[in-house]
């Protein structure tokens, strides 16, 4: 018996959530879940229908991308998740998905406004749209640069990956992380309904200001300040 | 027993409906219902999942949002769902959701214009949305003010609640209520339907004109005037 | 026994269908059926859920709106189907919704523009949009008068209801008919699918052309024409 | 018992996905599957429901669009499917949608701008849509004519159907192609993603720029060249 069971079966419940929260198309997405302890990860198995996954089919990689359990390939997106477990310690899962609204922000290359409410229960900023790559960088070792990707465009504007669990890389699509893959799954779903309120918000009113301070910061500390009240 | 079963079951069925109605994403939304002679409402309890609810874990509060019954802790909302009931006192259900579309007006802090009968049929202005509130305010006993800005917003437009069942916070989103729970979460998802025909009409004609004055009295009228002659 | 079992089957078949096809939120929309040689029509209860209707408690009516037979109250539409049936003596079935897309071109008070051979396959014009009503008839006998609205709408344009079978009502919402209340269900979600596309259509290229004449009239006839090559 | 008994059972089970994936109202998409030894292919029967659909009741028919064995009448699009087989020798299924987004493009007769890697994934370049056919070509062989319209806009572009497998026709709606049925329904699927997310990009940025060069080819390179790492 494998000793990654625990993470196996996060990463496959986590898995079988995206098709079940309408976030991919085929097999247009992937979830991975971390063990800290032995360096290692669990992530989908490439091109893989979710009908045909289990936990027993997911692959265990370690931190340099490497397959350390399985007789699947990873996922073709391994390296990206690979980077960010290695420069981000305190993250438990990671999910790419190509979900329809947040990649045709990615694809227009904008930062999503922070518009209202429903944004700001979940952060504090505009979603930070990386930009597209250098082409070296392309012609190079292509999903381990995403991972830096993001790491640096998260650096640049001082955002810190615990207070920011979602970004969009430019031209491609989101990426979300959390403490757990079922956060991580969370984030993406919530990503996905707020780019889609963004859009609409922009329709109905073309100069529909950013919400306000007071606002972003009373919404964000609600749930997640020192003295927030939300939840049990 | 509890003393209060009836509107336990009562807002349990209520906040079933949200989802079964596409009108909230995982936690984001909120029904209550109130017992006039005990003084008290039955409230969700906060964060908990939609298929983790039963009677037994709503929560029993008082009209100063004072818990009564119940080990949860409530819903974020309730000092808003107090303030409402305290002063209007033929509501019997009041309801909280940021459903895509409503959501979205309210983001971009306009009112819903009146383009047709589906709108008529419910009430006869545009539905209004209450502006940002100042940052004092926010910075205080924020979601008390909240129930505060919704009762100013329609004063100061001169609309009673017993006509209106509808309104937009702004940067924030939709409160609906109505003599029942029940009657409050149709208002929800009329409301929801009234803001995708909204924002769709002024897409295919930026020009489009309010629905007539003639048309909106017939229409409401014929469903809530004294001669109606909708239903059974 | 009901003297009228076969409309009231075929009526509650066709009610049916409109929240199976996505087309009705709660109550908002209404089928007919017509027994010519009776002179009869058997339509929706008013008010009513779907979940509750049978045919038992369709309700049967003449041409002048008058209740035959059954206990509820008929539609509140009753009196514009009642008309369309008597004067257009070829029709079997009308549907009333209040569906998204087709409502929201209602409400702008725009015809639907022939774009593609989706729209040929069904008729060779833009689905018009009637006027809204002069204030004196609104206030008069508003539903029967919707039912000339109607009439007249196809007669000022030179159209047969026989071969375009779906219109807008001007501000209120599609109107649509057949050999059969079937036919009839089939042509609303037909007219729903095409006001969507439409709408797409222009916000992928405002200058969009009008499908032209030679493509209307090959999909029309391939399918409606006397050498028709489609269907079995 | 048929000769042709696998590809009716896989024209069958292509066919039934396309109500599965959204991608047709009523009976507006057909997909046919290739002998390509015996020259023949089965092809849905026209106008025929979805679920009275049977491997049995697929119709034979050869490249010459002559029915070989079946009783029912073939799809009315048969030609087009015909004329493809005949001068594509290396494809084995073919599907013709009217999927809400891919048909809004092919009637707004603009290409489908390469955005993004979702579909860089799947081909690089912009799907072509190809122009209304003339006066001439449409009053004579119609349907024939359409498969040499699809033929001549990829030969005009300088594309290799075996590299771009989908394509929209103007005014009309979209066609796709694969080594199998199947792949040409997963093709239809993308399609219909990929002409959302372009629209939405477009709205959200009126300047968005096409996907740059090198990821054009790295994203398409990683699933379908010499080196590709996607899938098992």
């Amino acid at each position: 018996m494998s000793a990654h069971k625990y993470i196996r079966e996060e990463a496959y419940e986590a898995n079988m959530q995206l098709p079940a929260l309408g976030l991919v198309l085929f097999t247009f997405g992937n979830v991975s879940a971390v063990d800290r302890k032995a360096g290692v990860f669990a992530i989908k198995p490439s091109g893989v229908p979710y009908k045909d996954l289990s936990p027993d089919n997911m692959v265990i990689v370690d931190f340099d991308a490497k397959t350390v359990e399985g007789t699947m390939r990873p996922s073709s997106d391994t390296k990206t998740h690979a980077v960010l477990y290695k420069h981000w310690d305190k993250i438990g899962g990671i999910v790419h998905t190509h979900s329809t609204y947040a990649t045709a922000w990615a694809q227009s290359q904008r930062d999503i406004p922070i518009f209202g409410t429903t944004h700001a229960d979940h952060n504090t900023v505009d979603i930070p749209c990386a930009p597209p790559m250098d082409d070296a960088m392309i012609k190079g070792d292509y999903e381990h640069e995403t991972g830096f990707q993001i790491i640096n465009c998260l650096q640049s504007k001082g955002l810190s990956y615990e207070e920011l669990e979602m970004v969009l890389v430019g031209n491609h699509a989101p990426f979300t992380w959390g403490k757990t893959a079922a956060k991580a799954v969370y984030n993406s779903a919530v990503l996905e309904n707020i780019a889609q309120m963004a859009l609409l918000t922009e329709q109905i009113n073309a100069q529909a200001p950013r919400l306000k301070d007071a606002l972003i910061k009373k919404h964000f500390e609600r749930k997640h300040g020192p003295d927030s009240y939300y939840g049990q």
